[in-house]
């Protein structure tokens, strides 16, 4: 696989930064979450006055074998791309939040079970036509895996060098809460059954039958192999390729929004492989899916939104753009104590 | 005082904006809060294509008696009308964070202890210079409340009729979150001791000596005074306007945006003298001003932001107007599984 260089965040500027954000006419203190942000923005960038720059969201959409037949699936399998073209028309939730918020959004078909016609907005990285079930075998090939997060990187190389330093990851994959419980319980140690959510709206029924489900296929798998064959045998290609993404992103040194739980699963495995991502991960929510917040608690991440969205896409990224927005212009545009006259406390 | 023409918001076309929201392409309920935030703003314009338009923010800023000797406050008296420069300036929080999202600022001289000069971009609609101290006596005479009341209801009109729909509150006066803790105190009777909080960031000691001068300050005060009199009591002249702000909105079937603790206070007040301003109220976040969660908890309020900040001004609102937008954009602009030819589920 590539190497990738990845480097922590430096922690030089921090003083500086938080001298700069303590002399703003506020209260120390009295922006919270939005002065930590804009603290770790300004350390990524390693600067007093960061910028967000052309902002994207990458929407990896693919398809998994468990899915074909309704097991642990509320939707049918076909919805995957029947939702990339409602991406590519303009309708879905991630095209109407990154419209109001000026994001731009690619598609991408990193293994959908479905042949499309060449489109200018659908970027074509697919791997296969959806990944094994994990009932019976490996999801995808430790080769498939790295071709995948092989081609995230790339994908997110090419809009860097179109002058994005902000970047998300959304998913579409009927079936992927499952891939994400599985590689969260495989990598966390966390219980299977406390991985397990309901996914796109399962009852309960449904929830038992899925956790039955996934019991099984743990139990199949040697739970101390390396984190790419952990990746390799629950897929799927969108989360490697979110995978990649992340690594690249990181890399290239740009602020990553991290989404629901499926980006974060994603995200986990990056992390295990390279620790150092996290200093770039902004956490855009929490999702309702249940496994995310517990999720969030093992990598230490205080998302910024709290209202009970599931949706994926990258749809908690992009409603969540705009409080990233707001951390960064208090910081370059208030006055300062000096500057506007104003008397500091008693 | 002026008779305000309050109804309560009719729930007679949920049904179908629920419907039309469950049939956007997402699972049922897959958007969380943006759903409720959706159909509370569609039921308040009757419409299942609701709108926003021109949303504003009007900031109120007053004096508080009780704030000139130091007793309860962090900061000088004086940082009230240096404030208000500071807002003229465009150099404060709530500056920044309009103009990022395209929100209009009135700043309005609700009773600064400070003359200005005339500036077309200041309203001016002072009752006097600063209240009364309520160590004292009244921080404001009943005749002072209802001015204040009917001039916050007349800036609030006069906006609705440049085409605003949409209306957040914000403040600014030195020693007004200890007014808030007496309204809250008297008008929920919950004990004082739990409606103080740091304020600008008092420590620990500072924080106590709060409490016992709002204890004394209760103790003198029949708690069984009307709604008038209480306000009258503690002031101060910024919370009496947005109180006559609020019930104007209401009237005039705006949405309106609570911010903080103080906001919230001349909330509470409010919905004392017409409780269906609650209809349509937007709460913005949760405060880290102590007793903040505990009145949304009394209001039975459900905050879209849970960030930490404690800056007034009307900054909660300003940042979490994209939220709100984002309800109103999905609602309208979302593709529904029979447009987008996407399947239902099994």
């Amino acid at each position: 696989m590539k190497a990738f260089n990845i480097q922590s965040v430096s922690k030089d500027i921090l003083a500086d930064l938080k001298h700069k954000i303590d002399n703003k006419t506020k209260p120390i203190g009295a922006l919270g979450q939005l002065e930590e942000i804009a603290a770790q923005i300004g350390s990524i960038q390693n600067s007093l006055n960061p910028k967000l720059s052309k902002p994207a969201i990458v929407v990896f959409a693919g398809d998994h074998g468990i899915a074909a037949d309704g097991a642990v699936n509320l939707y049918p399998q076909e919805v995957t791309w029947q939702m990339v073209y409602n991406f590519l028309a303009g309708g879905a939730a991630i095209n109407v939040f990154a419209n109001q918020n000026e994001i731009d959004i690619k598609v991408v078909d990193a293994g959908v079970n479905h042949d499309f016609e060449p489109n200018p907005k659908l970027i074509d990285a697919k791997v296969a036509k959806g990944t094994k079930n994990y009932l019976h075998e490996p999801a995808m090939t430790e080769e498939q895996s790295i071709e995948a997060i092989e081609k995230g990187a790339e994908i997110v190389k090419n809009i860097e060098q179109q002058g994005c330093n902000i970047i998300g990851f959304g998913e579409m994959g009927i079936g992927n809460t499952s891939a994400a419980s599985l590689l969260m319980s495989a990598l966390t140690k966390v219980p299977i059954e406390q991985c397990v959510g309901s996914g796109t709206g399962l009852d309960g029924q449904g929830v038992e039958r899925k956790k039955q489900v996934l019991s099984e296929v743990m139990q199949k798998h040697n739970e101390n192999s390396s984190v790419l064959n952990v990746l390799s045998y629950y897929g799927g290609f969108e989360i490697a390729m979110i995978c990649g993404g992340i690594l690249q992103a990181t890399e290239l040194g740009m602020v990553i929004m991290i989404d629901g739980f499926i980006v974060t699963s994603a995200l986990l495995v990056a992390s295990k492989l390279h620790p150092e991502v996290l200093d770039y991960c902004l956490f855009a929510h929490t999702s309702e899916e249940k496994g995310h917040k517990k999720l969030l608690d093992y990598l230490s991440a205080k998302p910024i939104l709290n209202i009970n969205m599931r949706l994926g896409e990258g749809t908690g990224a992009a409603v969540a753009y705009p409080i990233i927005k707001s951390a960064v212009s208090f910081l370059n545009e208030m006055a300062s104590f000096e500057s506007a006259g104003v008397s500091n406390k008693n």
